[in-house]
């Protein structure tokens, strides 16, 4: 039974697909690898893991091959196959992380002896160790009763001289008392789990042999790895077992980054809490009982109820949740916390059921072909090397903004690589239609309906493209549109209009002021002159590779000095522009003369 | 089987109990009894219902049995039979708690048809209904599983304009739609749940034909009712779930007035957070598994996080919870509410365990002689209707310190009431030792080994006897001290001391200044000398009976509105305890010569 026969049974129902699943699962326990997570590098453990995976089900875009290989697989296989549902995996990492632990571990602890401490409580998934403070290992059981069986086991610490609040959950810590481990026991080989320096990056893509490799080395790099994507929703399982004491059916479920298949590593975990089924009822005629519940003035105020008490919950129960903050009277109210065991800074929120559908559209497109992806990580990262964007709210243009103009472009290819949102709704089944708030969110969600036409332009012809379309885009009296696939007149004069996907009245990028607009279109003006100078090259001065392509793209712009927030010296952009072209041809010629020799 | 014989064995574990009651209890439905509840009248209901609350146990000092009946009874049944350990009692309560929900009823409901409805879910051991700005009833199923069924058929409110918290609790609310009830149904006889005017009381005890059922009857209207005190064992069960989300093995238990046997209609709800079997465990050597828990400076600090998060529970989901306070800088943090379906002002502490032993001190005392009791509930009344105590803190006597005050003195009854503290102790089993943070706070609970000598005292004797016991005491030079029995020389010069007795370092009346203590004893004064005019006296004028006796101590007081803070008028207080006389004299003439014809 293949897993992509599995997707539409799953969707059905969480208890369903949690059976399902299970007994996948447990079928999987022999496969148990035990490794350490390589956050960054690409150790064969980690390699040898993601084909253990492969095997059972398909992750949330954190799967790396390469973009090649990929569409020939595409083209190899039904559409159908390997493309699992938002919900579908979503149901199902949930279910992962209910059936997981956290444990914060010594740096010197024996792997094995603790595996088999761990096994008297029953068969393992999944084990892997990460490194955030201190080292921390995620354990997922094959079966929920072994965590339960594992917790009857836990006890509670005591402290000398301080005190504990004896409020338990699923993240635990290991002691080793009194046992002498090998002074050999080599120490965890953990990395952090943030994205590598844009310095080291640069080394890396520069060794690669086409701009293709390259933008496929960089997603490799900065995409989440299948180990942090269940790290997320570990952290969403243990905020839910905070929630679900007043809410036993509520969910807690992550969006944006964490699961639209564009996350970074390192990137801040949002949440949704979902009441779920919790709704009101019609009695007949005659004696009715109904619960005496609160009142409130709006679903507002009755979100702000709960992320107030979820919030005081965090802040004075959850280990290791520091900085707690709630902001509930912000448009969309929500708690914002520092998870250090996991080391994601969180944003809670309830009732933002749009921005769930949104996620998912994102999801789908990359879903749709992996060229998605790959541009909009490439872009993405372009962009924040250069200040386009920040982590910090501003007039800049922001990551949801930067990916719908990536969508939009791909739409306009010819032929089109995604199609429009329009297309999607139209093959909507009953079962998919969704309107939020008045807002028309429906679009298809099984896959099997979309044609996609051939397109069969690479990377690197793509990514060219893009700064020429946006460096020459009519952003005066135009408006993007993923919806209809083709620009709109503008109907607003704000500088940038990117009509917001659902809530079409509604303008993304309208904290985007002129400056920032000029900056983004000099910088693809730039950005597309540079590419027509680019060749392939790989020698070295003195074993470093010399950027090149993509890697040239990432080097500090004489375009975003000139206007950039850091107000560097002013020179005229023609004549940065010029001076780096200078200083490229003299390093070519130097490389060229110098052949591997030290420079 | 006799509850006596049940006593020793409900105290081992909770779950034991649970298990004990439950049979008992079913084999209880058959008694049930579905009243109206008056709160202050004593209806025939009321007393049937009394009656088959005889039959199974004995509540916390809730049954009203002449004072001369009980001596009886003491003297004829053995000592052992029918006092329940506090903590026999304490579980049984938080056990019928368990299984009760509160429903807020529409005013004109068929009861047959409500009762008829609620069967559907299971047996009902007891079902009553109260007025609290709306009409509720309690409803106490024969187990647990019948309160699951009917809270799965609960629904959720639908409100028009308003939103919910979602929030599923056992305080729900009866519906009646489309029902065409008879006009002829009769409105609920319902009471509200607080004492009688002052005025009414005096009416009252008027008719009474002798000082010793003038006090009965004082105390008959005065203390907690059954239903009363089942409905404050049902606030704290409706909180424990609230608590209990995040403290499994938590209870929430009243303590003070509403359990001590002590309490009066209407008095607070003082709630004591019980984490229970929480604590800290040693590993042996090698891998062992610990909690992730959130560390505090102290267990104050650990108390304060709790109690925080459950203030905010409260404030935010709790229907019908309003006023929330979170005192949490206090000496002992608190939370304070008013918890409007029951109408108590309730204060949730934690770590308050002294506290609890004071309470079960004070039962144990009403227990062993019914003239405790009724004497405390006397002087009580007594001194509220005086201004010596109010419900606001300040420099005047509390009714703590007024308790003591009536336990020392019928310490020092030639043969004593009751035994000193330190007896109590050294009767104490290995089972009673109780040491909390450095206080011996052990005393004996078994009933059974207390020896009390006989003493054939009337109240009336006592009453005035009291009276004069103070009017007298030598206040300036000694301390009070029911932990031995007798005077002890005053450690400081705080004009009023009583030593606590279980921190003992610690004066109970600190706070007492010498005005308040001044007030006191010319009240005593002045009630003894009244005590000695009074003569007994049921006639009426004009159909109303005259005040006499204890009727009479409860009228304004001359020597109270001297210096009472609300600054009457002044005058020298013999003029003042003359012109009384002089009116009571006249009353009695004009009683007298006019005999039932008016005034």
């Amino acid at each position: 039974m293949r897993m992509s026969k599995l997707a539409p049974l799953i969707c059905r129902t969480q208890r369903q697909a949690h059976a399902l699943f299970s007994s996948f699962q447990i079928a999987m326990a022999s496969s148990l690898v035990m490794c350490t997570l390589q956050m960054r590098g690409r150790g064969s453990l980690v390699k040898c893991l993601q084909n253990v995976d492969k095997l059972l089900l398909r992750g949330i875009g954190t799967n790396v091959v390469s973009a090649q290989a990929e569409a020939t697989r595409k083209e190899e296989t039904d559409e159908k196959v390997g493309h699992r549902s938002f919900y579908a995996v979503q149901v199902e990492r949930q279910e992962q992380a209910e059936r997981s632990v956290l444990i914060s571990c010594p740096f010197r602890v024996n792997e094995k002896r603790f595996h088999k401490y761990l096994l008297n409580h029953g068969d393992i998934n999944k084990f892997f160790f990460y490194e955030s403070h201190s080292v921390y290992a995620v354990v997922e059981f094959a079966s929920r009763e072994s965590v339960t069986s594992l917790l009857e086991a836990v006890a509670i610490p005591i402290v000398s001289d301080e005190s504990v609040v004896p409020f338990k959950s699923r993240l635990l810590s290991l002691r080793n008392l009194g046992a002498v481990e090998s002074p050999n026991q080599p120490v965890k080989q953990c990395q952090p789990q943030t994205t590598i320096p844009i310095n080291e990056l640069i080394q890396r893509l520069s060794k690669e042999e086409s701009i293709d490799q390259q933008i496929n080395s960089l997603t490799e790099a900065y995409q989440l790895t299948e180990e942090n994507s269940r790290l997320r929703f570990l952290v969403c399982s243990l905020l839910k077992d905070i929630a679900a004491a007043y809410f036993p059916e509520c969910t807690i479920k992550p969006f944006g980054s964490s699961v639209n298949g564009f996350g970074k590593l390192g990137c801040d975990l949002d949440m949704f809490l979902d009441l779920g089924g919790i709704s009101g009822y019609s009695p007949k005629s005659g004696l009715s009982l109904e619960y005496g519940m609160k009142r409130a003035n709006s679903e507002r105020a009755v979100t702000q109820s709960i992320l107030s008490v979820i919030g005081e919950c965090v802040e004075q129960f959850g280990a290791g949740c520091v900085g707690v903050q709630k902001i509930l009277n912000a448009r969309c109210p929500l708690v914002r916390f520092a998870h250090q065991p996991s080391g994601f800074q969180c944003d809670l929120t309830s009732n933002n059921r749009v921005a769930m559908k949104s996620t998912e559209l994102l999801y789908l497109y990359g879903e749709l072909d992996p060229r998605v992806r790959y541009l909009v990580f490439t872009v993405r990262c372009w962009a924040r090397t250069h200040g386009i964007t920040s982590s910090i709210p501003g007039a800049w243009i922001t990551n949801f903004s930067l990916t719908l103009m990536v969508l939009f472009f791909l739409q306009r290819r010819s032929p089109p690589i995604i199609p429009t949102l329009d297309y999607l709704r139209d093959l909507a089944g009953p079962a998919d239609k969704n309107v939020i708030e008045g807002n028309d969110c429906t679009f298809v969600s099984d896959f099997s309906k979309i044609q996609v036409e051939s397109n069969k332009e690479t990377l690197e012809q793509l990514l060219f493209e893009f700064f020429e379309f946006y460096a020459t885009f009519p952003f005066s009296r135009m408006s993007i549109n993923i919806r209809k696939g083709k620009e709109q007149n503008k109907p607003e004069r704000t500088p940038l209009h990117i009509q917001n996907p659902f809530e079409t009245s509604l303008n993304v990028s309208k904290n985007v002021n002129s400056t920032q607009l000029e900056r983004f279109v000099a910088l693809c003006q730039e950005s597309s002159w540079l590419f027509q100078q680019s060749e392939t090259n790989t020698r070295r001065c003195n074993g470093t590779p010399i950027p090149w392509g993509l890697a040239t793209l990432l080097l500090p712009s004489q375009v975003a000095g000139i206007k950039s927030r850091r107000k560097r010296k002013r020179e005229p952009a023609t004549e940065r522009i010029k001076s780096l072209l200078e200083s490229l041809k003299n390093k070519k010629l130097s490389r060229a003369e110098t052949s591997s020799a030290g420079l």
